[in-house]
């Protein structure tokens, strides 16, 4: 059992620390042009309203994190991703994960981004780590490590946790610590493969016995073509907290997960007499 | 790691497996008068209509086994639980828990059941040991064994494991084997200490790797005093479940229990294909 690692990701002014005895961290999917059209034209024409609603609606929900997705088909991401950061710096004080697979965006995005920022994903190909770890060493930056590698997604846990096990190792011979990497163990469909779920956890298990870092996964996928999404979605992600995820990517508005998270920490002994729960609970109330 | 053992509970023509590689096995707690005033009234009055109405709902809502408890305050236990148990094996095949802590109507209960009975609970002081694991062998029965002996209720998960052992020893002497004993980690209220979810999870964990056991618990003890306490239950028995847990005791009837342990039974690879998920999911579209 290897110790727990802490993770910094911050903002100029703020700092969000995530650790296994710590409440689970949120990193809010919302800003993600892919499937949501008015966010899509609003980006085509150059405003960022809704970007900039998406955000604080996010962080009021419970959101720590925000991931900033630009990929407007057809249209050149760096001025976008750029400008939507600038937006978002505006309206909130919350770190920020850039989630872009263009490497020119990026590069613009970590340059105008103020504090240590997350980078939305590495992944375990030769010319992916080549390219991209000199850029979390450069900026001082957290990366999300995804389990798959020129071969594509593994199928078993074992070997996820091989992809695992060679970006850290990759990562530390540039000198960026395990900590800055959040490896991601893919949550694929478990419509189509039923035993998903559990590779995910398993190598979750794996991951976090042997290297103690932090884990992130988008669970979203896991319930595709199923119906009552939001409770398949709700279950799957208190278990692989369980098991050891401590920052899930995911959309904090869904109530059934978001819920879930909050009752999963109280479960780990991470919210004393039920404060957290209570608080919230209360602030829905009066919400509607 | 143990093996995992297989369990079986049966009626005069049905028998239910409990084994950690099938779906999950739901003992439905709604037959018990505690706090239903109808219920006692009409156990009062030596009639049975809701006890057959609460026994059906129960399996129509994915109950496997039945608990049952005549627990009427100032009155004989055991006419009561004997005329119970008649009533419910009126209307359906399903296997019984006989739920009382009446060593008499135990007897009597078991001697009118037809089938491997389950009994409702054994601890770990001495006492009740010696009374009741000679019942469990002369009937062929299984028993639920809690984590707590004539010391109370430990405070850690290992020395919860202690009681489970002892009582899995004292029960091997008799000849009564390890998979005829359903092992209780003892669920507390998480609003009186905040580690109370996980020392069950814990021992869940202990007794599972060292006997390879089946588990049940009651899970609603959890979330006494909290708002919102379905959503609590539920989550909480999601992540046992991914723990160890096999066959709680709980009220089918509360949706959000119900459905996080089918989607958690999904996640745990025993439903191919969400083939269960989608059927219940048209059953209850049908019913609204």
């Amino acid at each position: 059992m290897s110790e727990n690692l802490k993770t910094i990701v911050s903002s100029e002014t703020k700092t969000v620390e995530i650790h296994r005895s710590n409440p689970t961290v949120i990193i809010g999917e919302r800003i993600n042009p892919t499937g949501r059209k008015a966010l899509l034209a609003e980006l085509k024409e150059g405003k960022y309203d809704i970007v900039k609603r998406d955000a604080i609606a996010q962080i009021e929900a419970g959101a720590s994190i925000i991931d900033v997705n630009a990929g407007v088909p057809g249209a050149d991401e760096e001025p976008i991703l750029r400008d939507m950061i600038h937006a978002i710096m505006e309206v909130t004080d919350a770190p920020l994960c850039i989630d872009t697979a263009d490497s020119k965006a990026l590069e613009t995005a970590l340059s105008v981004y103020k504090g240590k920022a997350l980078i939305n994903s590495v992944n375990g190909e030769e010319e992916h780590l080549e390219s991209l770890l000199p850029l979390v060493k450069e900026y001082d930056a957290t990366v999300i490590a995804l389990c798959m590698d020129d071969d594509g997604i593994p199928a078993t846990a074992e070997e996820r946790f091989k992809v695992a096990a060679k970006m850290i190792e990759r990562a530390g011979k540039l000198g960026i610590s395990a900590d800055r990497l959040l490896i991601d163990p893919l949550a694929l469909t478990m419509g189509s493969d039923h035993t998903a779920g559990m590779i995910a956890i398993d190598t979750i298990r794996l991951v976090v016995q042997e290297f103690g870092v932090n884990i992130t996964m988008g669970a979203s996928n896991i319930s595709f073509g199923m119906p009552n999404r939001p409770v398949i979605n709700a279950t799957f992600i208190a278990m692989a907290i369980l098991a050891g995820l401590t920052c899930p990517i995911t959309n904090p508005l869904e109530e059934e997960v978001n819920l879930a998270i909050q009752a999963a920490d109280m479960v780990m002994g991470r919210d004393e007499f039920g404060m957290n729960w209570i608080k919230s609970f209360r602030a829905r109330s009066k919400e509607s």
